[in-house]
């Protein structure tokens, strides 16, 4: 198979389930809400050292949001709701709540799971927040010096997908680069998924296990063009350089649409050779992304 | 004191010890740095929720780094030594060597404390890591898919302060957030200070306690202006909105340099009423900035 | 009419005809397109003293395009034809032809007015330029030393309308400042339409004629508050500043669907006072915008 | 010579006289000064079809400003000092006084030339503008409905220099491309130089005449690596797609010092091959900027 002459491996993506939640932040603008937004999700690529794996889904425009504020979706994620009634906890309570002119919405209002982290961190009013219903949502005024800050009380999360991925073999590092930023940009479009990694790319895929034992993840070698001399790279000759992208989605479905359309951007950029995918021979994974399947 | 009709008010900020790691991130252009920048030093803004206070420093060009390449300085602050080893591990591990093109150098090499992050990152190289002599630092070099990593052995850490800050009391919410904006960006221009919050600007600014023993701060009443009708608003009838700026720094002199500047930039802001700063009487902090000091 | 507290004065913006072409211009990646669109667009506010009024459309992403690359559309706009055809012809060939990895195609294929101005600059090509069928488009492929730049053949225009208009009263001139951000941010997802003055906002609304006979226009003095002393200023006590958002569409209803949902976004921002609009009591304009009516 | 394993090539760079002058554009914030002199700066390419070219010098910040707030150099040129003014007329009066909260200051106070383009546009104030001695600067104030436009009396120009350049030349586009963005990001932070093509890069660099006698300039086939097969192709077979930066300068210094700051910081990008530079053997230009005097 090949998009735009670029060679399509006919290999899969796996991925593993994970719990998500997906929060509105809605500002004065745009570009305050995507302030808070980006703090809110940093530290957020990979919950091996991360606290939680998180990411900006999409923006909402006003006519979209409850109030009537420009907006952007994020979503968190932990392999567990404990933890990540703690991540929404933690990351609404330090980077949302303290986020100029943000309110902040659940984005999963009909979900069976939901968590208080509104009222828990009402608290922060020293008795001076007030409940109300507001925009039809259930929510809390908490007083502060720049102007009210209101947040829903509840917040619902859902069971997600991690793991869905590609990788861009490229002639070169630029060729690579340039198509994973392509890619990471057709993505951002669509809802459901997020790209959790530094500006949505993953520089260093890795395998499972290390032959170091207190690793859980290493360097994978064989797709290291550098080392090509210790006879480890089973690169093709012309490949110098490999991309990842990894995706979370509140569904199948969703990850599947954002493989398609980060495949087909980066498949646009003259010097990708070649587009396969990251997987564990399904011995690991629930769901296998099948690349001639999903860019059907 | 006024500075451009805008009264200063005779009073001082109150700081405290952190200890600080500057990282200079390097990258293939200046954006991309940035990206791993950011990421890097998100979910970072106060250590009472946040794994670490973290922040860029300032923009670098390539005629000041090791490798010649654009980059960035990024801070990373925590209460103590061990903490602050931690978040550099975890930090750089996740959001910078993930990253594309990027390597990580110390900015601080000259420090009497050094943590040998670099060594312990490039574990990750599976037995394929070399060390090596580069640009004049004791490198790692780790074989990645997309390119090596490189990283330097050892980072360096100092004591720093933390708590700098100023209030920008405004007629109106955009008025004080526009001078927030204007203020972050004059300090941004400057090295040796952060401002960790989102868009470097704190929305929520609060005492130490709260009516409920389980909370270590809340919102600071006496300067939210919606709580004027129950009487404990304390702001002078014309102001609506107050913003605080939070400044960490290497050292008293970057925090006064940052504090002068950012006070200079928010002055020049229509609607800006008074500049004041939030203090614990002195009862808690080692280090003062008076206002009118700090602006001589 | 109020919209959320703010004030919707009965009254009406008013139009006139223009001519307008619309460019669709592709790239390798968003950024790049945007880079493009930017140059080509710019100086162009007012054909008072600009050779045309442009601005960027949307955001076109890449599911959407001939070439499955990310684009932007652009509309540019003059008083007749024949200035729009010398339009499409400079700004085409010294701004897109010249930028890196675009193609420009038309956005407006059905129109019965169309330009061969991607013909004439393809002689660029010194001979080597090759007229092909792409993407179900008539194009022409001129060699560039950076790669082939792909044109159509033919740019299609059509009559459309301009000075569609708002204005934002706000308490002061920041408040006022990020109404009219936020109401440009809205404008700018929808399709039809641009607002061509600098960040999409005009700081200097006018008046037709002046004191001085060598004007055409002159500033609206009975909206400067400044002039409040003098007298002359007609606006409420409690404005302090006012900016006015001018739009061009291609139709009506894209004109009303601009106004609406710049108006609305702006009536979120707290400090806006009012809004009303700009129109010569009917006397000039060939078309209305009574704001109750587009609000409804 | 080699810079990082890039050849460069021997040759030189040639420059031609132009006149320029600088504007000092500030407002409230950073990003309404860049928006103003982006929009003032487009549509400027390059003289042979655009009324003048044009671009951003640099970032200037709040302290080395008149009014102290944040500010942008731009530089305007044109081949003679009747169509400078004539830019400098039109491009201040649509897209600076039109522009949110900027002022407008001469960024060549001493030069022998100047143009009371201040003074000619304060007309616009139909009466009510007032001549006044600000920040130690003759300024006019034109009352506009957002607020007050500060523009200086008379704007100074000088005899500058167009046309510096250096040519990159890369594996495929994307490489080359790269390096072209990293190149005028590192001039963008010098003083004295612009880089007025879109985005700071040429992807159609040209030769002087043409086979159409009715064309001053075409494709530089020779450079042109589409056009290989056709044998009129020189360039090594390594090579597959070249851009080009234009740089013009105040000076023939800050031309030599952009040159070589943009030199550098190509050939840090992998996948670039060798740098030169466009000249016509001496015979039409001023100024030889020899690249390796230049990067010495």
């Amino acid at each position: 198979m090949e998009i735009n002459g670029v060679q399509i491996e006919d290999t899969f993506a796996e991925g593993f389930p994970i719990k998500m939640a997906r929060v509105l932040i809605t500002a004065v603008t745009e570009r305050w809400a995507l302030e808070a937004a980006r703090e809110a999700t940093g530290f957020g690529t990979s919950v091996i050292g991360c606290s939680a794996e998180a990411g900006i889904e999409c923006i909402v425009d006003g006519s979209q949001t409850p109030d009537g504020r420009p907006g952007a979706n994020i979503l968190i994620c932990n392999m567990g709701y404990k933890n990540l009634e703690n991540s929404l906890l933690f990351r609404l309570g330090q980077c949302i709540l303290t986020a100029p002119t943000t309110s902040a919405f659940s984005g999963m209002p009909e979900a069976e799971k939901q968590f208080d982290t509104g009222k828990k961190l009402s608290f922060f009013g020293d008795g001076y927040q007030k409940q109300a219903e507001l925009f039809g949502r259930n929510v809390w005024k908490i007083p502060l010096m720049s102007g009210d800050f209101v947040i829903e009380q509840n917040f619902g999360a859902v069971d997600g997908i991690a793991g869905g991925n590609f990788l861009i073999l490229g002639q070169n590092q630029m060729a690579a680069l340039t198509a994973a930023e392509a890619a990471v940009n057709a993505i951002s479009k669509l809802k459901g998924t997020i790209t959790p990694f530094p500006g949505g790319v993953v520089a260093s895929g890795s395998r499972v296990g290390s032959k170091y034992k207190f690793l859980k993840a290493s360097t994978n070698a064989a797709f290291c063009a550098s080392l090509r001399e210790d006879g480890v790279c089973t690169l093709a000759e012309d490949v110098s350089s490999v991309f990842e992208i990894v995706i979370n989605g509140v569904s199948k479905e969703s990850i599947q649409e954002a493989m398609k359309a980060g495949i087909n951007a980066a498949c646009r950029v003259p010097g990708v050779l070649k587009i396969t995918a990251a997987n564990y021979e399904g011995k690991l994974g629930t769901h296998q992304f099948p690349l001639h399947t999903v860019l059907e």
